[in-house]
């Protein structure tokens, strides 16, 4: 099946306001999946619509939340989602974290209450398309084990950072702290097969190659003790810092129905231009020549394989297989 | 030989200024190496005062550097350290970080042009005393290559958060981005050690458990692709984005003679009463439960060794090797 990326918007809508979701949360979805689908984030494109669906009808999310903006201060955006999904009020606070950003060179946007499934690379670019620099964090459920211990605490907690490149795609990662995606798990498990060591221990605290011990035990951070000590920031930042729920609060507020996590974000906003002062345009050049030396020894930039991606879409729509996008269709009323 | 804390402070700083320079950076600098030796942390204890002294006597650094504060906006303060060492910068723009983050909730604070060899932790700590949440980064000089190259390009690039806890010590970690510390491999090369694979390659780009050929090599980031995003995110924020400069261009401007890197830091202050609002008391709890439950496994919290090295010290003062003693003490015309 191919579709063209205003196709793959319009089956998202449907298939959400099909659902009872309000209209406009089921565009701010529609928009983030087809970004996902149109960047071959596949786990994050149309595929995402089976879970949003699971979650809509397990009754936890508000469908037609209006999210509510406060302006805490000159630097600080508050927006309550009201327990619907995230990206509206995502949307919804955007605007006023950019102009912060621009008037004072630092914001805040602090987004509370929100069921959250999306990756949060389209948030950090959309704000390095306003030219400013984007740093991203939230927690998710209690699943991921501190170094020098073997029961979860963190959720896979990723950041994601993005810095403008005029003309150009911005520099931007978006990872988990967690040593592995949950997904990934999952996907090991379902075809019997074992995982890497290194990305998860049992109930007991003991290294499982073992994907259903792994998923009843604890997964691991990236990185040792220094990831483990990021996935803290993170449950700090994106979560206690802003009055939100860490991701074990999350996980009890779930109360095992296994809807995708309710919490907070934090998104920051910083603008080159007061920050780098008279120097601004010299530290652009900067940025550019890393990114040079970088390039040159043949090493990648991240995320230059979701724009490869980009660009073919955006000329010849997405591949979607046969099966999935009949799975959709069936949950789209169409 | 055992010191007091006051003696050691003294002892810094006569050091410094018989080498020359101006008493009011002497005694910011003897601060942070008493923090370092009261918390065990000897490559920044009173031993740091031989690089110290050599980083002097080589004449690149201004030893009278009057820092100018400049307040950007409400947000922002600017501080040009003129070429001196980077303490006093810092302690000269610290009041107006805590004021701006206090009044707005966000604040940052840029020191530009500054000689840096101190470690994080003290400034990040002395923003979680007044109950503000630190954040700091600084590049250093280009060392480390990033993740699928092999040649240098990233600084050792430290990152330290602080998390204040009211009537306890903070959620403190300060790390380096690189796998290991570059002094790390020197002592290694002195002892005529192999170093772990995983922390450098040679000149060619391969793996190397020599660590001569790692030091004209270039050293590796901790966690893989992941930590050399990060390591680049520091480069970004911590030169670029302040108009400063990256890894490379503080090792050029180094010109061989091997001074501590001169460049730009990045704090960032963070108010959680603004930032978390009606929930902020609810918000440190979720954080201090978050603890507990790692503490209940085992697991240690970072920085836990300084803190009780800490409260040691602060009884019984220090102990210092006899030749470093000596080595100080003929620095230090006494």
């Amino acid at each position: 099946m191919r579709l063209s990326l205003a196709e793959v918007f319009r089956l998202g809508v449907d298939t959400l306001t099909h659902n009872g979701l309000a209209r406009d949360h089921a565009e701010s979805i529609a928009r983030v999946i087809t970004a996902g689908q149109r960047d071959e984030c596949h786990s994050h494109g149309l595929y995402r619509l089976i879970s949003c669906v699971d979650a809509i009808r397990k009754g936890k999310v508000v469908l037609d939340a209006v999210p509510e903006v406060e302006e805490v201060s000159p630097a600080i955006t508050r927006v309550d989602a009201g327990f619907g999904f995230s990206q509206l009020a995502f949307d919804r606070g955007l605007g006023r974290l950019i102009e912060n950003a621009q008037s004072i060179g630092i914001a805040a946007l602090v987004v509370n209450n929100c069921y959250h499934f999306s990756a949060l690379w389209p948030e950090v670019e959309r704000i390095a398309e306003a030219g400013l620099v984007g740093l991203a964090m939230t927690p998710s459920h209690s699943w991921v084990a501190p170094a020098g211990g073997g029961k979860p605490v963190f959720g896979t907690n990723p950041m994601a950072f993005a810095w403008p490149r005029p003309g150009q795609h911005p520099y931007v990662f978006d990872f988990a702290t967690s040593a592995a995606a949950r997904g990934e798990i999952e996907l090991h498990r379902r075809a019997g097969k074992k995982i890497p060591l290194g990305w998860a221990v049992d109930a007991s605290g003991a290294p499982t190659d073992d994907a259903e011990a792994a998923l009843n035990g604890a997964m691991l951070t990236f990185g040792g003790h220094k990831g483990s000590a990021l996935a803290a920031m993170i449950e700090l930042m994106g979560g206690a810092l802003i009055g939100d729920m860490t991701s074990a609060d999350s996980q009890r507020f779930d109360e095992g129905a296994q809807v995708t996590p309710c919490h907070g974000e934090l998104i920051l906003a910083f603008n080159p231009h007061l920050l780098g002062g008279a120097k601004a345009a010299q530290g652009a050049q900067s940025a550019e020549a890393m990114f040079d030396s970088i390039r040159a020894q043949g090493a990648r930039l991240p995320s230059q394989r979701r724009f490869e991606a980009r660009e073919r879409a955006q000329q010849d729509g997405v591949e979607l297989p046969e099966g999935l996008y009949r799975d959709i269709l069936a949950l789209s009323g169409r």
